[in-house]
């Protein structure tokens, strides 16, 4: 489990009544949305917000695979941390890692996510390597360099 | 309350489990989910495929106003028959009325809806006169013409 | 229209990419999950948190009745701000006005909303006489008292 | 890739406007709102219908861990064929497969779902191991008994 000082990106996020189901939590899928507001702030945060600094440079982004991992559930009303890093720096893909905690019990994430983004030519939709500037913003962002770790290949 | 028999276009929906809330029911703004399935069956049934067909004659639709009334609840797995139909042709919009009935169950609606459409061109969205293209496939397809009655003014 | 400035309570919300449908515009039924959040905080604001407080004096509150005006578009990444207040007071009901402004542009709403909300016995879920507790509460947090206009009955 | 003839469970899902972004294809998280559409079903197939089956025999089912592969994109108004089975059998736990695919098109799979299902006491939600009627039911549905492959321990 990566552990809540790992991510430098942590974006407060209040659970919403219509995202609960009928078992008190919320619906599985539900995180998928939590991760994607997180993985915008992240790349606004970078400097790069989507989809506009991303057209700039010729790129668009795919989930290639995602992961998603229940260890506790998230109620109603609950003030999460939802909380993202880039995992993984790929030939054309990243990881994307995402945990979630609640507000003031940040020793163990509720949910943890992975999402593998493929970057491509908006037009095309064609597989392409990450482009360099995208590279150099994500390595000036993250506390460690992503880089050391084994580099995803997604093509 | 439009009656089941006034509505010519029938759609089997049967409630998933994400869309139903803490209550116990659907929670209140899915059912407008259901309104844009049934418009969408409608817009396929009057020979009209949405987007295709409305872009080939230069238009598009958007939604100016919704109305829902919630008379009684749909809950998990209820097999609905989600009833659409035309209930008022304007100049520039039409008024598109749905019923939502628990199969079986047809004489009184659990929630209905209206929702008024602009027709509007597609490049500036600027509203523009219905199309008379569209105007004859809805004539065609209800019942009785909807045209009698008062024409909506949505300008 | 109701005034930006008659509203006591604001509440900031970023339009969601997941939200956004292919018009380029927030799907014309997640405007009602923002007018659920506004409630949500409305609760919170008069002190009656939802749904903990309403079950203390044996209350819960149904949708009986939503209307949406589309007046212009909310896109990708707006900041919004969702502002909610009590615009009449019934005897078993209320009516919730929602105005959505893009931050920064208070002039106008992009949407305004308005929901009527029955009280209902929790358990029996028939309608009940609103706890004065609660009117109580929003008599006092709203600016100027809504009892003086004209009461909906929504029985 | 599970091939389509390895699924007896096989659903039918039109794509609605509302599950599409801005990308022209469903959200991603949006799949996991159909693997549940699927779970459902498959319940209802073996006999035993969620949740009525389940609380008579004392169980219920959360998701442990849920996996999605995006192979190919579904787009608006796709027909597509949502197919289930249970993969592995543990003894908490089952895991439960999903392919999605275009209608006539069964040759590949656009998304590839793994859904990680652990058996539940529903008072307490204490891990119990998987009721043997439930284990029964889908050996007998499934074409050739899950037990065979690796059981997996979600404990």
């Amino acid at each position: 489990m990566t552990p809540y000082e790992k991510y430098r990106l942590r974006i407060p996020l209040r659970v919403r009544w219509a995202e609960v189901d009928l078992q008190g939590v919320v619906f599985n899928g539900n995180y998928l949305t939590y991760c994607d507001v997180c993985v915008t702030e992240y790349w606004r945060a970078i400097g790069m917000p989507y989809p506009a600094a991303f057209l700039e440079i010729g790129s668009d982004m795919f989930v290639r695979k995602a992961t998603l991992e229940y260890h506790a559930a998230a109620v109603f009303d609950d003030e999460l941390e939802v909380c993202g890093r880039t995992g993984r720096l790929g030939r054309t893909s990243l990881v994307f890692q995402v945990g979630m905690f609640r507000r003031g019990s940040t020793d163990s994430a509720l949910i943890e996510g992975e999402l593998v983004y493929v970057n491509v030519d908006p037009s095309t939709r064609a597989t392409r390597p990450l482009p360099e500037a995208l590279r150099q913003r994500i390595r000036e962002f993250e506390p460690r360099s992503p880089e050391g770790e084994r580099a995803h290949d997604a093509s």
